[in-house]
């Protein structure tokens, strides 16, 4: 159990008047008891209650090892549900995460109807933002590592290679390193237009940008970076995109101390990228807040409300893409202290041909 | 679209009763219209309507190729719940299916109050139930691949080596073999009575059980069988568990043909371990659904209300588990036919000694 985290989170209900709620997000559970699980579709809750009295709602088929929380079990015949019901107040508000499905929602709310059922999860994700010190530590060594793995990958590129060669390159480094990864993106040319490109058979031609998005866990935690290289040479205009996406990325992390709304980070970047006359082609939000899941609760975007708070971590990533034509992004994450910011991610921006 | 394939589940949702359902699960989305997005936290829905008036809803960050559907796009900084639920009927019954997430799902009560909203799954998992021919096809080619992959693996296996080594090798097979994998189970000795170990850096002795339980994927379709070998030797005690396992799959299999209750299925391979006196040491239901989702919906348990057809495709998997001693689990896939099964694991299963 962690102590501190659960009274965080406590508090938080209260600031929402809630005095119970179910979380089902295996992160927030992990994170608040230090027990992993993920058993895909089945029940698997960690219940707070103001009076003290948390409950675990564990299948029979998931042993867990002891803990001061009372355990509820069943099994996949139960109508698990029914006993879930049963075991939490059905008088009273109940918050519930973001992610507790209908499958398990709609038949809670058929058992005790006259609850109010109260999307809660910012009083677990409001206390997850905020990274203490244990994960800020995590953060730093995977970040660390992923500044390693992308450096060698930039020293491997060659013309001629195609994009999952690459991706399985980045892999290897992990391994080496000792995270776990899944296929990086990896995109060359044209194929960097499209933010979210799956790396495939796509060889590497000179002239080609290649946006290498990547990332590896470490104990959970995770990181995310993103470089984007150019191969042999880089035209004018390519040139004007790139620096006009560091440019972008500097100023917002220029920018970031407590007190700063996240907002005004957005604003600062997109209107950069306007001025350049790209204002079109940044499609997507400045940033994405991270930690055991790459991307957690709170946004750095136009609309995000929030303000930078010291421990919060999240990535800078202003990208322009030109469909048909090329793709660039720039990311890093970066840790909010008390008068300024840490770039986790500390490996070289300036414009780099490769190959 | 697969025109054949809505059809289905629009009838399926006459027989419920609704005239509108609202998908998010990805993988019936894709089952339905060809169209694969996976757009993690993001809304993602295709709404079905009896008057075919269906509707994607859709983020401008995922462009998607041209369909006859009509498609409503939104952006991160939109309001999109309520763009949802100013597209829907907000007077009748709505079908939402079980993955819909709290963080949609309460809003879209919110805005449409009047709505009865109701868990109607079941008219997509119904259809994806049976495989259709270009379905079983798939289903058939990856389950090969599958016992090659197997077949290979239990001829590298020798004493001293590592689970980690093991599960990289298979990974290893299925990237020759075209398909994709995560790091499959595999267990040594007492680490095989948890039926959902991790592979980690136990070495292999004789004596030892070897639970492998692996799949992959190809064309968003799994394969998944298990089988477990012995290193060198193997005690009496274990050879009677292991017969006791592979007869239960034998029966379990023996007696499939459409009109069988699945819950006849469980209930005769329990029987057997139960009068082998392991009763207590089958710890899970007999077998599971599959086909883009390794469990999709559908068991073959106690509770299974289901009745075998030709088409359904699921798992025959008895094990017995003694904690801090040994795990034993046989795993076919199996088709069900006009008159009988195709099983689509054919790799042999008497008890064999390795390494």
């Amino acid at each position: 159990m962690y102590q501190a985290r659960i009274k965080n989170v406590l508090s938080n209900m209260e600031k929402m008047g809630i005095r119970q709620m179910l979380i089902c997000d295996f992160e927030s559970i992990y994170y608040l008891t230090g027990y992993y699980n993920q058993p895909m579709e089945r029940l698997f809750a960690l219940y707070l209650n103001a009076d003290g009295n948390h409950k675990f709602f564990l299948n029979k088929l998931f042993p867990m090892p002891d803990s001061d929380i009372e355990k509820i079990w069943f099994t996949d015949t139960d109508d698990y549900v029914k006993i879930l019901a049963e075991n939490v107040d059905g008088t009273c508000d109940m918050g519930v995460d973001k992610l507790l499905p209908a499958r398990f929602l709609l038949p809670l709310m058929g058992h005790n109807p006259e609850c109010r059922y109260i999307l809660a999860s910012d009083c677990v994700d409001d206390a997850r933002a905020c990274k203490d010190e244990a994960e800020q530590a995590l953060m730093r060594e995977v970040s660390q590592i992923n500044d390693m793995a992308m450096d060698a990958a930039r020293e491997f590129i060659y013309e001629g290679m195609t994009e999952i060669e690459l991706a399985e390159f980045l892999v290897g480094q992990y391994q080496l390193h000792g995270t776990s990864a899944g296929l990086p993106l990896v995109a060359f040319g044209k194929n960097a237009a499209d933010p979210h490109h799956h790396a495939d058979g796509t060889t590497l031609k000179a002239g080609d940008c290649i946006v290498i998005d990547t990332g590896s866990k470490l104990q959970y935690y995770n990181s995310d970076m993103t470089r984007t290289y150019f191969c042999k040479e880089v035209s004018e205009e390519h040139q004007k995109i790139y620096n006009t996406v560091l440019e972008a990325n500097l100023l917002a992390e220029s920018m970031i101390c407590p007190g700063v709304p996240l907002c005004e980070l957005d604003r600062a970047a997109r209107e950069h990228i306007a001025a350049a006359g790209y204002g079109e082609n940044f499609t997507h939000r400045l940033g994405h807040f991270i930690g055991q899941n790459v991307h957690e609760q709170g946004d750095v975007s136009a609309t995000s409300c929030l303000i930078a708070k010291p421990g919060m971590i999240f990535s800078i990533e202003p990208g322009i893409y030109i469909v048909g034509d090329v793709g660039v992004r720039i990311e890093d994450l970066v840790l909010v202290t008390e008068d300024g910011c840490e770039l986790l991610n500390r490996l070289e921006k300036e414009l780099t041909l490769v190959g």
